[in-house]
């Protein structure tokens, strides 16, 4: 168990030094007043296309900004550079060592490619993963977790830290649910149970259904 | 840049550390001869929907044992208690600090629970991602890794040391292609970019589909 010790320092010192960078981050968005959304799922959840739908809608009414973490690649900052909105990739690979999650320092390198004076909201997708990204604040002001009804009732239960860490749960791929065994009723009763009294809405970033109501929800949030 | 360099010589000393872990892992499934799959996808891609449809066709046949990984619950140990083989569940999150992958210091505690000269074939269902499991060798023989069509074709772009370090692919959930926007030919095409010659199987733990073409690559692996 020495070995279990040694990583548990480790991992304190670690969130310790990211604490105080997520704060200075804070303060950044503060200054600009930048309101931030940390967005997480597993991977292939659907984050992107929802993001697509969520710019088609939203752009004009509010001024957005995307930061986006990968492993490695430019392929979801690919697919929303036709909305013309200041986005910037954070690859956590090189560099970063290919870490599984966006930390503090990742999204503080990534501001410096983003004119945040003119940004009211900024979405930082992170990295697909339903454990580590948990663990890092980056100066967020809300997280919004998107789940896809393709991965199954027992998420939240598994994910216990994940799921407990949202404010709002896109539950996603509605679509599909007559072509699963996938029993919303339980999901959700899952998720009551980690996260007591979370709003979700059920979306289809492919259809477009939810998607609306996502959007009021963020500009209500922005209203505030 | 500071904090990079300490994280990365962290993690060097964490991999050195598990190699020589994984080294005595692998010393005892020689002794026992028992073969090993380290069986890895992202969170809800069928892993143990898959080991389901494996035990019911290969019980009998082939001693198998089952290594269950999970952050959190028994849940999926839950689900194949029915078969009645050796199993045990290994819990990331109490004792080992929520880790988001098995290493082989986990693999070894979980081990002592095992009757390792009982079983053939032992298959250690990993933790849902698509990141830290590829970094952590357990002493495993081979790496399987399950793919759902549902996350779409870019993840091998996205993911590739773990596609990569599979010796075969689980291409899962089949079932579900005519109701997705999904293109087979692509996702094939990102993979063997990034694993060229890798042999895949189209599998659908659902209806079955895939599932004996599966078992008997199991088989061949035992007989060589």
């Amino acid at each position: 168990m020495h070995r279990t010790a040694v990583r548990k320092v480790v991992l304190e010192n670690v969130l310790d030094a990211n604490d105080a960078l997520a704060q200075a981050n804070r303060e950044r968005f503060d200054q600009t007043g930048t309101y931030v959304i940390n967005l997480m799922s597993s991977p292939g959840a659907g984050k992107t296309t929802l993001l697509e739908r969520t710019l088609e809608r939203l752009r004009g009414k509010l001024r957005l900004g995307v930061l986006e973490g990968d492993v490695q690649t430019t392929l979801d900052a690919d697919r929303l550079a036709r909305f013309h909105v200041p986005l910037v990739q954070v690859n956590t690979d090189p560099g970063f060592g290919g870490e599984c999650h966006l930390d503090a320092n990742m999204v503080r390198s990534g501001l410096t490619e983003l004119p945040l004076q003119d940004v009211d909201v900024l979405i930082i997708e992170n990295v697909g993963n339903l454990v580590c990204p948990a663990e890092f604040r980056v100066g967020e002001d809300t997280r919004v977790m998107v789940s896809s009804i393709t991965e199954g009732e027992d998420k939240p239960l598994k994910y216990p830290l994940m799921f407990r860490s949202a404010s709002l749960v896109l539950v996603n791929k509605v679509d599909l649910l007559e072509h699963l065994d996938f029993d919303m009723e339980q999901f959700l009763g899952n998720l009551e149970a980690v996260n007591p009294g979370v709003p979700h809405i059920l979306t289809s970033a492919r259809t477009g259904q939810g998607v609306e109501q996502w959007c009021s929800w963020l500009e209500q949030r922005i209203s505030v």
